[in-house]
This record gives C-alpha cells, structure tokens and sequence, in this order.
C-alpha cells in the first residue's frame, strides 16, 4: 500500500473546513463534496450527481456496473462538527498531522477518514481489478446537522437505496482489537430553550433586587429539567424506554470494558455521573440522555458589565432510545419547559434538528461476511454492540430493505466532536484492508 | 443658550466609542480623554494633565485661580458600558439621534452627558466671566471598570481631593421633576464563576448519560447561590447588613415611587422579584443583590453542536449595602461557591473588579446651595436618596473631609447600560443652568 501517497490525499480531504452547520462554511462543504465527486469519477463512476445541490451536495455516484454482481450502497458523510475550543488542540484542526502513529484533524475518525477507507478499498491494486460489486454512493453533508436534505431526498427517491445491502463506516471499535456491528443508534432531538423576562437588558444597579434576571431562571429551569440523580423530568419521557434483554446486558459484561478505565482515561473527570442504579454502558447505550451545550445572552465579551439580561437561551439535546419518538420528545419537552417555568417568564422552544432512534437487526448474512473479513484482517470478528450517537439517516437507508452494515474502524479514544480528534494510522490502514476483503467476499460469494 | 452648538459638542463626544472593559477600545478612551483635555483648556485650566497615563488616563485640571473664593472638586468620568445587545438599539449607540426632545447614544446619561454640563456650567455666558470658584477637574476612564487606576492614585497623592466640596453628576432624579441629593451608593463585588467536570469537552453521543456536564453544575450552583425568593446564600451575608431608620423609610413612602408603574414602565417586565417582606425601594437601595451577566463555555455558535463542555464560567455580581465590606463579601462568595459544588466538579471563582457601598452625610451648608439652585431652576429642590448603582471611588473623594455632593440631572428612564440609552434635552439644558447656578451660588456665599 502506497501509505505516503494515501495520507497526502486523506490530508487534502482534512484540510477542507466543511462544517455544515455554520452558513460561513457553506463554499467549504461544497468542496468537500467536489473531492468526493472527484474521487468517485477516479474509480470509474457512471452518473456521479450533486443532488439537492442548493444546500450542502448528497454526492450521489453509481460504480461500474458488474452484471449479475451484487449491489451495495456505501453511505458516509463528508461534514465535520465545528472545531471549538480551538485553544486546545494542540495542532490546529484543519492542518493534519500525524504524531505518534496518529493522524490529528477535526474529521479524521468522524467520518472522513472512514468514507476515505470505504473509497480507497475499492481502487484496483496492482494489476488488480476493481471488486466484483455493484456499487452505489450516497456521500452527503448535513450528518452532523440532521441529514434534513438527505431524509426528504430519500423520501421522494426511494429508489436510490434499492440495494443488497448498506455499508457504514461511522464508528468505532468497542475497545482496540474488538471490531463491532452496531444493534441501536441513539435519537436525537437538538433545541434551543429561551427564556425572557423583560422587554429589554436592565442596569443590576438601578434594578437589581426587583426585577427579574433571565439567566438565573434559566439557570433553576435547566436545574429542574434534569435534577442531579440524572434523572430527566419529561412528562411521560421514560414510558417508551426499553431495557435491553438478559442476555443483551450479559453479552456487555463480558466486553473488555472497565467502569474504572472509562473515568480514568476517556471522561478524564473526577467522577461519573447520571442514573447510578444502571451500568455505565446501559447509561450509554440504552437509556436517553439531557445534555446543556451552550448558554447566549446577556454579557459575555471581555471583561465587566452589570447587566441584568432580559432574555437567555441554551442549546440543549436530548438523546432518544428504542422505542422513543422524536416527534413525541419534542412535544414532552416544549410542555416540560413550559410547566417548570415561574408564571412571569416566558419561555419558547425551538427544535434544531433531530433523529428518531434506530434499531438493526444483524442476522442478515452479510452481516457474516463482514464478520470474516475483520477475522481475516484484524484477527477477530464483530461483537454485536449498542451505540449512543446517532447517524439520522440510518432507518431511512433501511426502509429499501437491505440489511444496514453500521461498522467503523475508529477507536474508542478517537475523541469525536472535541478538541485534538484522530485516527490511528493503523486502524486506516487495517480500515482500507478489511473493506477490500469484504468487497471481495460480498462479490464471491453473494448474499 | 446656543443649544444647536452644544448640541453638536456633545455629540462629538458620545461618537466615541470609550468602552473602558474591552482592550480593543483603548485607543477610544485616549481620545475621550483628549476630548475633555481639550474643553478643560477652552474653560482656561492651567496644568491640563493627563495621571497615569498609561492607561485610560486620569484627565487633571485647575481652574482659572479665583484668590479668596471656595475651591470645588468635580468628579466624572468618561468612559461608557459596553453597547450589546447591538440589535436592541434603534439607532447605532454610537451615532447620536435626537427622537421626541430625546438624546439617544451610549453615555448620553451615564455619563458624558452630566460631565458636559458640569463643564458647559462654567463657559463664559455673553458678557459674563467664568464663576467665582476655583475649579479642580478629575475625568477619568475607568468608571465602569472599577476605578482601581483612580483609586491607587488617590493613594499615592491625597491631596488631589483637597477642596471645599465635591461635586459628582453621574444620577438621576428619583422622578420627573423630582430633583436628589444620595445618602449612599451600593458596593459592588463582580466575579467569574468557573466549573470544571472534565479534562475537555466531550461528545454527547459516546459519554452523555455518564459524563459530568460543566454547564449542568453552572446551573445548580447557581440555582443553590440564589433561591427563587431573592434570598443569596452566601454564609454570613446578610449579617451587616443595616436596616434603614424608620424615618428614612417613611420619607421614600413620601416619594413619587409606585411600585406598580415601576413594574408596567421600567422594568417592563410580568412580575417583580426579590425579597417579598421588604418594599421595592428597600430591595434597590437597601439590600444586597447577586446577578448573573452571562454565561460561557461550550458552545454557542450559530447552529447545532452536540458537545458536552467540560468548562463553564459564569459573570455575576453582587451589589453590596452598608455595612458590607468588599473584603468579606468576596471571602464569603469563594467559600459559598466551595461549599455548594459537588465533590466531583472543580470550582475557581476570579474577582474582576469592585468597591465597597458608600455613605455621604447631606448636612453640609454646600447641600442647601445645591438645593436652592435647583430650586431656583427646576423649581423643587433636592430630596434625599439612596442609590442601587456604584460609584467605586466616592468614599475616596470624600477622604479630605469635603462633602461629597452626589447629584445628578438624568431621569429614572434613561436605559443607562442597556440599549437606547437616553437624555432628555430639557434635562440637558435645565442640567448646565442648575450648575451654573450652583456655581454662582458657591462662588458668592461661599461654604
């Protein structure tokens, strides 16, 4: 493998600042999706389209077609998260950089250095021919913004996920050398909670004592939405949330996965948090979460001002599980708010973005293939295994009835959406041989 | 009066935008400050100084010598609040608009427009000389940051306050037609709250539901600082606090204060907060406060991040009553902060800047030719009152034994430190001829 040549070309990918969801970015992402197209018109793609090309591009692209060969559909997504705090990263994020054995740069796990494994394994090697599949490209950028564009695309297209099976590449191992499928995706419901308490910012001298201060309501609401036992008091939140099986909860014991290793070197915090009757990896993976983000208003620049702010808002998300709706969250949420403020303060709600949960079955006998081809490469096949995070797109993709393959060849620590995110070089290079592999079985053998 | 120039003048002056907290508008400040050196030197000011200078300078002048006649410090300063939030405004707050015999700008009230009329005062009216009295000028820029320059000057060489009387116009009628003299202005204690949950922020699909939020312990803490009833739970603080004398508070019953149009037209707000047993005068002028400016950390950007912020700092301040003492108050909030964190988040508290509450006896033969001079041109003298806001250096200008005269021409609507900031221009004009006449009075009866 040519590893000088494909960490230049990874690195050009990195170093486009494509983050969807800050309109300043808007030419950014489209030139991360011209790298796309253009990669997909290197491996010999008929009909590679921007579609929905007035927002950040699905990049669309069918590959040489292989009579009688079986179809995949590989999805992946070439927007980034934005790169706040930029004060720590020890390099900056959009100049990569490999120390250690790890390549540093926002994106490098999450997701183009995955979409850059699932391209690559498909180029000919040597004298070599491209894999016996029939291939289908869904490239897009609003993953980490809601995958809006995609979604209604898919709803008046159907058509495009019309395949043998779906191939992700979003995630990680379950620890180094444990390779997974994953079972469960978290929901997500993203929203902005306002509340104002004036008609406009008052002087905490003249006022102060009498009127009432935005920030301090929002502060005791936000204190009440999730008190500190972690619970989450949405009306009627826990009714639809399902406990995973016995046997599901014994399969998690036996994962290389220490409460202890995850404060100590993961969360890098003094202690864990949140409801402390259940593991740590069902708090994870199979119960909803309530997370502050950000809070604007009143006065944050440098320095001292004695503002009493009329109005704040925090951004907020919810993370939903199996069997939990968004639509249903999003309504249990605007009359939680709406319940727990005091009388004199008006409180809106505005929903951002978000998910309904996903649930994959992994009995499909691609699923086996998959397996063997880490077996091959890595040494060990896939633990079945739940996700926290969310992909939006991923019940959609499945609604052609194609098995969804949800995988990744990130690690653990790979620090997704913070500050200093890598990609071991060897979990790129072990990525790009475990995809060929299971091209090739998936085109010898069929499912 | 030639009201179209003066006019003019001042709004060059408020066209500068001397933000003294914000680093980026140092040079501005130089240039309020040449603004006054400039009219100080028009008004004949020998030893036109610029004191410690290599900040926002201390602006220093002594009148035209008068020999026999009182000598009067007058106090200001030039520098103005920060203007956010921009969007509120309805004209730019740094290009000043005349609307309905109003002012707008920021420091219209608060306070370049009140130093333009002790200034304007003293110009030779027609045929007539300056006043009988021998001006001593202190301007400075650090007002709205805490004054620590003026302070630490007023140190080293106390004899800067040598004078008959002090003269400070930075206050407000306690109504339309209602001039006043203060008895005493709240301290002030201004800090950032910072918590740490985390080495650094985290994603919330991988660790929500485990992972300490800092934003979620921000919240509590400070719901824990304050209750919903007004009261702040710092230990000890309320213990110095000192109630006013029955007569104090049967004389603000007399005055032209209805809490209910103080709700519709000031605040502006649903409901008043605070303290329910006391009156609302009680709580502006009498009782300490804790209020939060704004909140950082995490995200808070445009759009969706879903980040779990391992940091979040909080700007608050308390405003202080006799007897509180700065000192103690900070002790106190360091220990509270402490105390109701949970074990699991780090906490630090930073004092910005501050000042200890300040009384001024108004027994001084100087308060009735103040009296009488708004007497003879507003019609009503000068009633006694208290103030909720700062003036850091008050107690310091009072050190020389001169009585502190805390007066001012503003009205209790003028927005200081929010958007639309404002002075009326008959308060404007009425404003320089009270002065005039003060001056007049001073120089002729002396003190």
């Amino acid at each position: 493998m040519d590893t000088d040549r494909l960490l230049r070309e990874l690195s050009d990918f990195l170093r486009i600042p494509s983050i969807s969801t800050n309109a300043s970015h808007d030419a950014d992402c489209r030139a991360a999706a011209e790298w796309v197209a253009g990669e997909l018109r290197r491996l010999g793609c008929r009909d590679v389209q921007f579609l929905a090309s007035d927002t950040h591009p699905v990049v669309w692209g069918v590959g040489p077609e292989v009579p009688g060969a079986p179809t995949l559909l590989v999805y992946g997504h070439y927007d980034v998260q934005p790169p706040d705090p930029l004060d720590e990263w020890t390099t900056p994020p959009f100049e990569p950089a490999v120390r250690g054995g790890k390549l540093f740069a926002r994106g490098a796990a999450d997701d183009k250095g995955q979409v850059f494994c699932l391209l690559k394994a498909i180029e000919a090697n040597g004298a070599r021919r491209g894999p016996p599949v029939n291939f289908r490209f869904l490239i897009e950028g609003e993953e980490e913004y809601g995958s809006r564009v995609l979604f209604e695309l898919l709803r008046r297209e159907p058509e495009r996920t019309r395949a043998d099976a779906v191939l992700i590449a979003d995630m990680a191992y379950v620890a180094p050398r444990w390779p997974a499928v994953y079972t469960t995706l978290r929901g997500l419901c993203y929203a902005e909670i306002t509340v104002r308490t004036a008609k406009s910012d008052l002087h905490s001298g003249e006022f102060g004592g009498a009127a009432p201060n935005a920030h301090e309501e929002l502060a005791r609401l936000l204190g009440r939405l999730k008190t500190p036992d972690g619970k989450i008091h949405l009306p009627g939140f826990y009714a639809a949330v399902r406990r995973p099986s016995k046997r599901e909860l014994a399969t998690w014991k036996r994962l290389p996965f220490k409460e202890s290793e995850f404060l100590k070197h993961r969360v890098q915090a003094k202690a864990l948090t949140g409801l402390k009757s259940y593991s740590v990896l069902e708090r994870l993976w199979a119960l909803p979460t309530f997370e502050i983000h950000g809070i604007t208003g009143g006065f944050t620049g440098n320095g001292a001002k004695t503002v009493i702010p009329a109005e704040a808002t925090a951004k907020v998300s919810l993370r939903l599980v199996p069997d939990q709706k968004l639509k249903v969250v999003e309504r249990q949420l605007a009359a939680a708010v709406k319940r727990l403020a005091p009388k004199h303060v008006r409180t809106s709600v505005r929903f951002l973005h978000g998910a309904d949960p996903a649930t994959v079955a992994v009995t499909h006998p691609a699923f086996q293939l998959l397996d063997q081809a880490f077996k091959d490469v890595v040494g060990r096949g896939t633990v079945p295994a739940r996700a926290g995070g969310s992909i939006p797109v991923v019940p959609a993709l499945g609604k052609g009835g194609a098995p969804v393959m949800l995988t990744g060849i990130g690690l653990p620590d790979d620090r997704l959406h913070a500050p200093n995110e890598k990609l071991d070089l060897q979990q790129l290079w072990d990525g790009i041989n475990v995809f060929r592999r299971f091209y090739d079985l998936l085109g010898d053998k069929g499912v």
